[in-house]
């Protein structure tokens, strides 16, 4: 019940703080006998690693992954897998501004008034650097789901900027630092935030993140619907505000006449052709083999540096600014982690939908 | 695991279908001594019944409720709550069209392929009728909420067209409708809702409902978070595609500039003011003291007179329509329903909250 | 998180109290198109009702279940299964005695300090009536473990008598009213236990529940072994105050020499021959393939008619005898409960043990 | 719904092999602003520590444990605590026997015909290493518990030989290498346990767990009972075999008459005096405010110095001794697990009634 983990089947528990001595997680209920190296999980980890551009913190963390337990010979056990990551790069700095003071838009001051007590240094247990250690997890969830499904992320939206999906080529996620899938929107995109980041400003964006190849028949229903399940899990994100599927918010404004999603005979008894897909590939919280395509909104960083007014912890009125390393745009790194807990969603239903029909 | 609970602490188990002699529920974990009669609940199961206006399915249920469980000379005793309704209009019809075939944009096809089986007589456990058990767990919630909190919903979007939110007045919502706050949109969406209804036609809708008076302090992060559990809830309900905290999707096109919530001294050290409330109330997945504000989008219903293309369980190819009694646009009644899951979100996380810190 | 479910993957939440309108169950997670009628659960609840014999309680309860969801067409349809007894003979009666003053070694003292209010009338929640659900989730439980795998239960200590084990005959537990496996300590019994009925006091039991065709494989290290699961499944019946597995407390006096159950080669690869079965068929909390042993102590009933000490509501001294309808030797009734119970557990780690590896 | 969690609001996931590089645990639930330090837990763990007495294993661990995360400045902040302890000692030997062949008694048959693979170094996650971070977990949940609960164990048999209770004196405890607190049965184990120590043989164990202090109201009835939470949670050490709760067993041979545990007026209402306490502290799964007294039988340890026969992974007959270092009496290390589980599962509860009632 307490809130560090996730998943019921394929269950993770992290923990950590953004300037203790490490981060880790406890991956429990992988299923046994797969290959799993410390190799495959850092490739994900690079893809999200900070300092890797100049739109991304530039906070230096090799963020060098170890698993210290649950694999033997080079596989999984069916024991709990223990993953560590040192932090490294905490400078010490002085605190004292945001010792007291609560930073606006951030959870200094929810974190004070639940626990009455916080770890201020760069947000604690708060940061979005505990996002690494979902990464690792996603690592994971992907050996369970093998290789015909696969999950990727773009960004769609910069600020008010969003990709002209006609151009949309996978392809091009790799070639620009926001994972965008539309040239032209990246070249834009690259100019606006450069001039926010030299402001000192910040600003959101949307993820999109697509599973091709899911089997029909995951989800719970009613209430650990396949989509429900995905919805929490990206708004588990640090800075996330919204959550969508398939058409998501355009659907409100649609007749039913359109929104249907029409099928035709496909290839085989199993595998029917769907003739669009506003659904986003879940029915009735249960996926029904199409794509599973889900969109998030991240705000923008809430540390910039303006200042902004606030009060301290003792109720007094101030103002404060943050001058340390930032992301103008958070969604940027939020790309490979909405893709690792869209595979970890799907790693736990596989197995529960296993559990329950055999299949 | 399996899905047909809600909550951890505040804990609700629906079962049911909707041509079956009944749906229920089993709320366990409510405090004792608190006072709770069948009024009490049929109260809010009148606000989201069937039958009320030309806009929602004439499908005539009084959905009387009992409590045959968990009470005591009117009071909570701290054992399950058990409550049941007995289905009353299950008109006996002729099941044959949607027997075999898979109705677009429903349920019918991912369960036939989750389990092999499904009851398509009114769409068995796919049904919006089990929505009904929700509005009756979340009268329960109230009850552990107290007085102090309240959660009030509104219909703010019917199709493409949005509320003038200038004009929102609370006290409009009991005088339409569709729970509209703004009267003159109420008075446009009766127009054109009547237009689709004669066409067979379906609309969408935006719902948003707020919390107020909840206290700072719950949520837990990192997967607990009280946003995530607010989201995961919404998109729970039948035909809801996406959900949104606060600014949401339009925080995606903010600057950090814009996006805080200045804080100033307020009334008391545990009450500042906020200046603005873009978070919707959260901030790390914990609760402000501002107003908790949740919007989500539903989909047009999928059930509709023109005729669409899809396949029948053998995987021929045919086409359906849908004659029977339907709403034209299921969003109106899915305020009470959102109403009643943010207050069982919120009950659950009191009581989390007085677990683990005795406040 | 609240205590009225049990299990994980196949999981069941009962409610109901000795005089209210009924007890029900719910049981969510059951795999689908498994044939299923009221009268296959019938069939177990008619085992355990009382009345049977001058032995158990002369409350006359029907115990006519309904299946009110999750079936169609005699078949189960993955969504979760829902029955529902009446209670029908709820004799109206004074109960002015119990109603302020704490019967001894009841739960009445303890719901009282608990929750501050009990439904005082035949024990409220805290009766064994709510046993009945256990059996009719462990007659659905048998049907997911399918017929190769038998679970019976015995008898075999009543007060300070036990049976001789050289005359086990599973024959006979359908020939006596004590489900006891022994002819000769059967008739013995019938007779101690008439004397003690007609003194109006109780005596305790010891049952032993043997799951036989187990698979191997079936447990979750280290918290969620199947024998840790087994004892608490045991001791949540009502009066239970001791579990053992295989040797029990008498493997405490064993050496390591005795306690080996060593192996040779059997009917092929996975089924290899136990020499002894000392660990009662669970090793390092999994299942080995031989047969799982389990005993439970049940102590004496508490309702006696001898007058024993005690203070009321008020805290004032007083004394209390009980007239009612009671068992002699509640630990009749448990046998089949204790089934249940084993059943209940065995499905729910089958479909665990499936999810996570596929077998 | 993985194994390796424990607890609900106060909840502990483990993690580690014996010969891996470390072993660890993750808390979650834990109130804030607990003074805690290394110290506080490390006190716990060196009484459990191997070899402190030549009826320990030799294996010489240090078992210095790290708090890697959730405290700061000294203090507990709400957030998950992560330990970890090192491996140090595991001697680089040829494991070629156990590699193949499967030790009666141990889990090494179990686990392979579950995961089809298996850590045979030391068990791997089935040796008794896990239960240095149970004894961990507990000294976090002794200060959840606070200074007027207090947790003691102590060895009550050891083989065939009981103490006597009349020379109970918890002071005896930390003065014998058994915890044993009878002076003169202690006197009288060590000689026979030397004996069987010499013959590479070994010996079962019964250890009693007393809790003083615990108030009333702890436990979450029908299936979240104090006292099955108490006994799954003995059974997960590892060779428990039995457990009981005040007068267990025995209480199978009772009278009604003799096992009431009859209540006079006390210090105050909500103190009555109980005049005996056969029930062990615990009425209808709830605790009484008497002492909770729990019993646990331990098997003798299954690695011995004699030849037993055995197969192997090729299902060939063999035979296999144990010549490593082990404990001839695992009963004696069980006693501060014991106490540890206890702790554990009173923390637990403590929260959740605290959560449920407010009080």
């Amino acid at each position: 019940m307490p809130g560090n983990s996730f998943g019921e089947a394929f269950r993770f528990t992290t923990w950590g703080e953004s300037h203790g001595p490490g981060i880790g997680c406890v991956i429990d209920g992988v299923p046994p006998r797969l290959p799993l190296s410390e190799a495959d999980i850092q490739t994900y980890l690079d893809r999200r690693r900070p300092g890797q551009s100049k739109y991304t913190t530039q906070r230096k963390e090799p963020d060098a992954v170890r698993i210290v337990s649950g694999t033997f010979e080079g596989l999984t056990t069916g024991t709990p897998i223990a993953l560590a990551i040192d932090n490294v790069d905490q400078r010490s700095k002085d605190y004292g501004d945001i010792k007291d003071k609560f930073r606006p838009a951030h959870a200094d001051y929810t974190y004070w008034r639940k626990y009455g007590i916080r770890d201020y240094r760069g947000g604690g247990r708060s940061s979005a650097r505990e996002t690494a250690m979902r990464v690792a997890a996603g690592a994971i969830a992907r050996k369970v789901l093998g290789n015909t499904i696969s999950i990727r992320g773009a960004m769609v939206q910069m600020g008010p900027h969003a990709i002209d999906r006609e151009n949309w080529d996978w392809a091009q996620i790799d070639e620009n630092p926001f994972w965008c899938p539309d040239a032209s929107a990246a070249a834009a995109w690259a100019e606006e935030l450069e001039g926010l980041r030299k402001a000192g400003n910040s600003v959101g964006a949307v993820i999109e993140v697509v599973g091709q190849g899911v089997p029909a028949g995951l989800g719970e229903p009613v209430y650990g619907k396949l989509d429900s399940d995905l919805a929490r899990a990206m708004m588990t994100i640090n800075a996330v505000k919204g959550v969508e599927i398939g058409d998501g918010f355009a659907a409100a404004a649609a007749t039913g006449l359109d929104a249907a999603d029409e099928m035709r005979k496909g290839d085989g008894p199993d595998a029917p052709e769907f003739l669009s897909n506003h659904a986003g590939g879940v029915l009735g919280g249960i996926s029904s083999g199409q794509d599973i395509v889900v969109r998030f909104a991240v705000k923008p960083t809430s540390s910039i540096l303006a200042e902004r007014r606030t009060i301290d912890i003792h109720g007094n009125e101030t103002e404060i600014s943050t001058k340390g390393r930032h992301d103008p745009c958070v969604g940027i790194r939020a790309v490979p982690v909405g893709e690792a807990m869209m595979a970890c969603v799907l790693a736990d239903h596989l197995l529960r939908h296993r559990g329950q029909t055999g299949s």
